[in-house]
């Protein structure tokens, strides 16, 4: 144990590799990074959208759908479905495949479901400053934590309304940049 | 720079996190691991579909059809055309999402698409043995790969005849364990 040390990475490509990686300046270790998954679901409840305002970073204070990354051994329902309890301690009926979308500039594939609520029962989680279920126009558009956010709620909407049939894709012509 | 020493983790719970994760001994860099994500395609071709010879491990020798890793900065969409590419020189155009399923196993979440070739034209790639159109009733299906590959070509047989429609699940009751 030397635990003076602290992490320190450098680019380059490791023999017999073909991409360049983080390589550990004290060890060698090569971390290799993958694409993340993340999972999460618009969860209606009697008409009303259930959103959780952000007690983290990135983008603390500003109001997301119960969203989060995938864990091992997890299936993207189950992912789901832990993250509406573990942000808004919610019991989820988790319904059809709404969208995968992809933002490339963080490697990220988003798995998103189309959800409602097994008791009427919710409350703000760790990572949440508070859980509100929304009214369509009462929805803090100028307030909303992510790009895909937006994305999400209407397509949701869209499948709500009868006007399309999910799964989407990334809207076409826009970007998930903030 | 310190280059005598060698890798270390061990498992532990990181301070505000829920899960264990692989710590190093020396620097306190957690390790996250992340499920890995695989895109591929069931590629037909006046009503027959394509299969590759597997020319590496795991399953060296067996058929599946086109698929592979995801890459960091690159789509689903992408990923899938890029590995039909790599595998079997074939320039697909891609249709519907097919299935999005979990190999809970391997961490794994597999999302597939239907596919048409651009152009007659294919051939064994690096990391094929070869490359084959397939009647329905010639598929080689007990040298298949894997079971997710038994999996999504008896959904796409769903959707071709117009029995289902996609996006599909892991089929109900079964593993993806070899």
């Amino acid at each position: 144990m030397t635990k003076d040390l602290k992490p320190s990475f450098n680019n380059k490509t490791p023999a017999g590799d073909t991409h360049s990686r983080n390589v550990c300046d004290h060890c060698d270790f090569v971390h290799y990074e993958n694409p993340k998954i993340v999972v999460g679901s618009v969860v209606r409840h009697e008409g009303k959208i259930l959103l959780c305002r952000r007690a983290i970073e990135p983008r603390k204070g500003y109001w997301t759908i119960p969203a989060g990354y995938l864990e091992l051994n997890e299936s993207p329902q189950q992912g789901a479905k832990r993250e509406a309890m573990e942000e808004a301690n919610a019991d989820l009926n988790l319904g059809d495949l709404l969208a995968v979308y992809t933002v490339e500039r963080l490697s990220q594939v988003q798995i998103l479901y189309r959800a409602t609520l097994n008791s009427p029962d919710f409350s703000a989680g760790e990572e949440s400053l508070e859980v509100q279920l929304f009214e369509w126009k009462d929805i803090p558009w100028d307030d909303i934590a992510f790009p895909t956010v937006h994305w999400i709620l209407e397509h949701d909407r869209q499948v709500e309304a009868g006007e399309a049939k999910g799964p989407f894709e990334n809207p076409v012509g826009q970007t998930a940049d903030l």
